[in-house]
This record gives C-alpha cells, structure tokens and sequence, in this order.
C-alpha cells in the first residue's frame, strides 16, 4: 500500500548528505514529493525535510537513513497522524478562539486534548466547543504551588505540544525544562523589542509605528527562545495604548495560529536559539 | 494675488480652538484646502495643520492667530519654499544615493547645500551631481575636535534640517543640543530593538524573522528621540548577517526618504519624544 | 448629564463650513474629542466626522446644524447604542468564526441577529454561540424563489447591516436596491483583480506573488461596490490554488472583521464608489 | 584551484533525479553548498538549483549531468562574472536612477552596456554615471521604423538582459520574440490589475485601498508574461492619482530592482507562464 511519510534529519554537515540520503530513497523506489535542505556554516550543521511517497515500512527507512547519517544526526520519519496539544490561556479570548474555530473548521490538523487557564472567564467559550476546560487558579498561592498542579493536569495527557495561547504567568525554569522544545508562546510584541510586562504600553510610550507579535519556542523564560514567526502592523499617533492592544489581538492570533500550523506540519527545526522554516 | 499656506499649530488643548482658528480663517475669506488636528488627551496639547489658500499677509495671519491661541502657543505660517539641507554620511552610498536621485528628479522638495563625510568614498557619487562634497576626516582627532570642524562647516550654511544618512559617527550631546529638532537620522533597525552598534548581525544572532528600520529626530543619543517612520522585510534562516544587511538597505533608504518627504512638507509635529504625523 | 456622539457630516463643499459646524459646537459649550475632515475636490463635496461630548439633545443639535449646513446636507448625529447586523453565509466557516468570537469576547460592538445560510454546514458552530441559523436552502429554486425567502427572513428582524461572510451566491439588483449601502463582502481577490469565480484559482494560474481579499460595500453586482479595506500576503511557487486559499482565508478574516469594525463606529462614508474611511 | 558554481536543471520531473544529480557532485567530491528543489506536478517539471563549490571542469560537469538527466533536459552551469544589461527608458528617473546608484555602489553584480532612450530627458543623469545613453526619437515614425533602430542599437551590444526602467513605448510581438526571455519588465500596477494605460488613475477611480507594482519577463504584450515580484504599499481616500503614482514610485524601484537581482543571480527559472524564484 501506497503511503507518505515526512523525513526530517537534523546532524552535522558532512560531504554527500544529500547524496547518501537520496540514495536511500531511490533504493527503496521512494516518490521525493518536496524536499527542501540548509546548511548552517556557521555551525556545521545539515537540516533536511523531504516528503517521500512509496511503499515503505518506517522503522526500515528510519534504520536506513540512520546508517548513513552521521552518528549525531537527531532522524525522524513521520506519517501522518494527528498530533495532540494542550493550550494553557488565562482571559483573552483571541488567540484561544482562533485556535478552537480552526480546529472547529478540521483546519488544525491537531487534537486539542484540553485548556487549562487561571481563570474561569473562558470556560464557557472552551465548553461552547466540548472541549475540556480546567480551571487551576493561582489564587493565595505560591508560583511553585500553581504550576505543580498545571503540570499535574498536563502530565495526565497525552500530547506533543503546549500552546500558551496568552497565558499570563511567569514560567519557572523547572516547568519550562520539563517540556524542553514542546511550549510554543505569543509574546505580543516584535521582539527584541518590548521584552516584559504590558509591550502595547512600552510600544505607546516609545511612540513606534509599527506594532507587531512573535510566536517562540519557550525556553528559559518567556520572552526569548527560538522566534517561529512574526508580523507586524502599522499603528499612528492617534493610537493610544488601549488601541494598540485592540490592533495587536488581530496580529497576535494570525501569527501564533501560523506558528502552530508550521510546527504541527513537522515545518520547523530549532537550531540553537534560531529556527529553520521549511 | 491668490497664495497658498501651511498653518501648524501646536499648544495646550482648550475648548472652542477649532472654532476659534477656523473664524480667523474664516473671517479673511481663506479657502480650507486640507485640515487635520489631532489632541493628546494625555498631555492636553492641541496640533493643528491647514493648508489656506486665498488672499492674505502671513505676517497679519500669523498675528490674528496668536490673538485666539493659548499664549504657549507655537504658530508657524508657513509659505512654499524650497528647504535646505545639509547631509552627514560616512561610506555607504544608498541612502544618500537615493537622496540625491530624487533631488535630481526635482522629487525631493529640497535643496541640498553640501554633503559632509568622514571618508571620501561619496565624493565621487555626490560630486556627480554637482554638490559640494566636504571630506571632514575624523583620523587621529578627539571626537570633540572632529565635530568642532564638521559644526563649523555646518554652520557656514543656511539650512534647515541636518540629515544623517547612514552616518556611523557617535554625536556628542553638545552637537545634539546645538540643532534640536532639527537632525534627521536613519537608523538601520526597527528600533527599539536592537539598539547600538551592529543591528543587522544582534537580528542575526536573535533569529528574529522580520528587520526593519527607523527614522527619527535625534535627540540625546543617536538610537533614541522621537521617531517618524518605520517599515519592515521579512527574512528567514537562509540570511546571514550580511544578507540581512544587504536586504536592510532599501528599507533603510525607503524609511529616510519617506521620513524626509513628510518633514520638509511640514508634516510631522514633534510631541515630547514621539511625533504627530499628518 | 454628560454624554457623547459621533456628528457625521457629508454635503455640497463650501466656504466656512468647518467654522460655521465648530460654532455650533462652541455655542452649546460641546468638547470636539476628535475631528476629522476630507474634501472631495474632483466632486466638491464635503466630509466630517466630529466626536464631541457634554450636555446636548442630539435632536437640537442635528437642527442646528442643518441650519447652518447646505441643503443637500447628509447629517447624522449618532449616540453610542449597539448596532444590529445579519450574517449571511454559506459553507465556509473562517470569516463567520472571527465574527463569532470577536462577539462573544464583547469586541464586535453590535448585536448579531441572527445567521441565515443556503446550507446546513454551519448550524452547529452558530448555535454554540446561541445565535439563531436560519437555513434557506436554495435547491431546486429559482435564484429569485431563493432570495425572496432570504428577503423575508431578513426583513422580519431589525438591523444595520446585512454581512456576507463568505456568501456564495449571486445576488440580484432586486436584493441589492433593496439594501442600498447597508451590505457589506468579503470577495476573496485583491479586487480589481480577479473579478468572478475562483479568484485563488485565476491567482495561481496568473502566477501572482501576492495574494489579497477586499471588503466593501455592494452595490449593482457582488465585485464591484466601495472598497472599506484590503489587505495581502506573499505567496510564492510552492502554493498551489488550495494553499493559496488557505492562506487567503486569514486574510478575508482579517480584512471583514476590519471592515466591520470600521462600519459599526461610523467611520466610513460612502462617496460614490469610493468610500472615505476616517 | 577551488572554485564554484551555480548547477541550474529544469526538465521533467523522473523518479530519483536528485539522487542521480547528487551522485554527479558526490563522485566529482564537489561541496553542495545551497540547494532548492521544486516540482511542479500539474505539468511534471523538476526545477533544480545547486550551488556547488571544489575542483570541477565546468563543462565535464555539464557534459555528466545531461548524461543522468532527461533528455529535454535545460543544464546551465554557471561561473561567477558579471552579467551585462542594456537599458531602456523614457523620461522617469526613479527606476533607472536606482540601478545607477546600486551599480555605482557595486551592488548591482552586472554592467550596464548603455541606456536607450525615446527622450533627451535623461542623458544627463545617465551621463553623469559615464554609461553610454543613447537617444532614439521615436518622433514622425511608425512603430515599426522606431524599433528596428532600438533593435539595431540593442544587437551592436553583447547582453543578457534587456531591462524596461518605465520604457513607456508598447513593443510589437516581433521586438518581443526576439529577446525571448530575456526582457524584464516593471509595470506600475499590481497586475492583473488595472493592466493597460494609466494604472494610477484606474486605481484611483475604483477607489482601491493599496496599490502595487510588478516585475516580470515580457511575451506577448507589456503586461502578460511571468511574473517575477510583486509588491505593495497602502493607500487612501487623501490620495489623489498624481499622490499614487508618486508613492508608487519607490515600490516601482524596489520591485524592479529586487527582479533584476534575482535574475542577475540566476535565482529565476520560466515556468510557462510563472516563474519558480529559488
């Protein structure tokens, strides 16, 4: 039977890669559907997504691939199945409901197990969609006291990716480590620029006219990590900060939803504090 | 004889200003041609522009309007004519290339007295189009000394506004303050990000997937004051910092000359440390 | 009692307007919070749109202002109340869904009253939001059978604006006089590029580099009308006409729910068949 | 001696010819060092670029791969030198003055052979960069007598590309076809809107909200053929024509110089009637 696969290889660059590799698929009477490669010469590394078509058994191709990769290479073939996310929000709505209206839509091309939130103003949005809505407030409690027990609910799923879809809270290294390379944000600013509390008033303040957002990967705190995407709008001087925020939602919830289309579709590698997007 | 006028206004917000500066219109029978006013609510300032036309002594129109604004207030009756400009760059020709294309299509609005440079790689791009080119090199000189020369060749001309097209000289406060309101700078990022020396290769290194860059008045220091345009290209894995420097260049050069088009046509009102852009 | 209105003000351009419309504000000690004009110079009309606040009887102050108004003067004094709208669509669920949640999170500023659509697809995801779906199926119909079933339902409810979120039927000049200025599209081209059927399909074929989607208001045929807003994404070679739809839908979304939003504050002005969007 | 080039394959698409090209640079001990691959699968063609660097005989590697490709197969090997071009032009400066500038600046990576025009108007910036202009009056003559001598003019030069910087002269089919795939074009719309005369003013009377430009090679008529880029910028109801066609211009310039780049570094493959951009 006829099937598809997306092949990904991620190692250090060495002559005839790409050779080595095509060769593996031509001897398998493999269909190259796309294929798209980067070497980053800066640091010797070799990136490779191809799409093969054909029949093959995964685990063979993956055998395969891994005798002629070089000994580091990170190798994963990936037929199409669903992937699963959990989304942890707070009280905005935008993003979140871009992501339920997708997924509504079967646009998504994942599973959303579950949203967790610190507060219970989205519960009826969440429900409206039967989709499970946990409420773990962090009221009189300690950061650490709150996030053992979002961890305990995200640890009761099974899933591939965590979606802060504008979750609010602070991360600790701790919760941050444990989901190494799986926490996808939207920060709701161009960064660099705007690092910390409330961007759309430091943004008004520096009177800029262009506001923007940046989805990331999440690694030790919430403003930096490996940038997936960006966009940005123009704002003047009749915005005031309010209006910025409001312009913001529409960028914040575009990029994010793009972000997460790229990294469900297996698009996007993380390369030391960079990504590469196929 | 029919004439045509800019009137800006800019001071402390007050009930009945449109009515009041509208009668003064009024009352000499000037024609509105274009008309926009903006409040900042936040500081209680009122900015005002009207294009007039019609029959009128700028001087007696000037006065008629100081009589029914607050007593703050900053009239200017402005007539057409050509503006001058004094250009600073150090080696890299775009943006003062497409400076001087446009002025040599007569786009610019503007003339040019001179272009002053700490190296004499322009002198040749400038002199082409029969403008001064002065070499003001700034080799084993303290920077106070180099500016004393470059302010004096400065001030031996009539000008307007100091345009600094990619001029990779650090400005002391002293000639700061000497031209306020009056320095025009590109600046080769989308500030505030990546403030200081080497923007494109901090882009490079943060894996930001969008640059941009930024005009604005200088003020204290060259990556700060307020700004007047920004605009943005999206980039991605494939760029090194070179690359991005490459593709940097035609917005850098598109954001000077916008940015110059809007203050020599008396379009942009400065408003503490942001503009008002009409 | 303090209250606030959005004055707009469309006629016959002549001199002394702004002057003699800000006296009537003045006189009844009125505070212009923001106020913006435009002048149709080509057709010598006037336009203005005046947020003022204080103490007024909206009907006074509309008499007043005709008083001093040309004749032909359209004016509308507008207190704040929620607008009324109508969704029509048919399958397609990204430019309904934005609306939805954009109403359920408060951001719309209007009251949708309800959804009529040529098919069933779209009823569950309506009636998650608890609004009511009407169903008007047109099959076996005459296209005039069909619509004067759509008429009488919209008809029997109270509203502002008819909205086609993605409707994908013809619409006849009958349906169309009936509700002069008051529909509002969604085509899925950057018009006028792409006038008719499958505008993505025509893209792709033109292999254009950039796509768009363009809201305005209907007037004799569905691609024709004054445009509120447009806007665009690249594309590239890998897009195929269904990747190029896909991407296009963020940008109808986008693009609708900025129209709408432009619409329901009283922004735009229709100008023949140009709009004035302030 | 180590040297590179770009490996340019377009021809139908076969089960395993990335392998069997790889293999060539592989046993050759050639370095891959960036390579884009697209199949287009409506029309089965393989488009390849490779960039290859090591000890190669340009034409042995060229000889290798037509034996492993298809037959129809269209190889270019091409070493590093510059490209040159010849210029068309009329009376606007912006499009011809920002090649002039980026090749003064020696960003341009080709060298303009001379600048033809049907006006005296711009000689003397032409002149000013000492490149060659030559004035061909197309005065009192059919179109026809004014073409064979631009013709003959164009063929007393050696050249890869014919560049129209505004030439705003309709060429015949004949002119066309015989500068197959060699004539780039920059058309003030964002086609396929407002094809024909006088873009801006089409724009301004459909009230559109962006306006745009594009690059591309010239078929048939002036504005058919592949497009190459496309870009856009916002406008408004304040914009008259003349405004349009004035902001228009730094789009126009941009795109057509972000088109020349691409082709001057062979980043471009016809496709029919759309190009591939690697």
């Amino acid at each position: 039977m006829e099937s598809r696969a997306r092949v990904l290889i991620d190692c250090k660059d060495a002559k005839g890669l790409v050779y080595q590799i095509s060769k593996v698929f031509y001897d398998r009477n493999l269909n190259i559907d796309s294929n798209r490669e980067f070497v980053d010469k800066e640091n010797g590394r070799f990136f490779m997504r191809t799409v093969v078509s054909g029949k093959f058994d995964p685990d063979e191709l993956d055998a395969a691939l891994k005798e002629v990769a070089p000994t580091d290479a990170h190798i994963r073939v990936v037929t199409p199945k669903e992937k699963k996310i959990v989304i942890l929000a707070t009280k905005e709505s935008h993003a979140l409901g871009d992501i339920l209206i997708r997924n509504a839509a079967g646009e998504l091309g994942a599973s959303i197990e579950c949203v967790i939130a610190n507060h219970e103003t989205l519960r009826d949005l969440v429900e409206r969609f039967d989709i499970p809505f946990i409420h773990i407030s962090a009221e009189g409690m300690e950061r650490e006291e709150h996030e053992a027990k979002v961890m305990a609910e995200i640890d009761s799923h099974t899933f591939d990716y965590i979606v802060l879809a504008k979750y609010m809270r602070i991360l600790t290294p701790a919760f941050v480590s444990s989901y190494a390379e799986k926490i996808i944000n939207i920060h709701h600013s161009f960064l660099p620029a705007f690092i910390g509390a409330n961007p759309y008033k430091q943004a008004y303040e520096r009177g800029v006219k262009i506001i923007g957002a940046t989805a990331h990967f999440v690694t030790d705190d919430l403003d930096e990590g490996p940038i997936i995407a960006q966009d940005v709008i123009p704002v003047n001087h009749r915005f005031d900060w309010k209006d910025m925020q409001r312009a913001g939602r529409d960028v914040e919830k575009t990029v994010l939803s793009r972000a997460l289309d790229l990294v469900l579709h297996d698009r996007v590698f993380i390369n030391g504090n960079k990504t590469i997007v196929f």
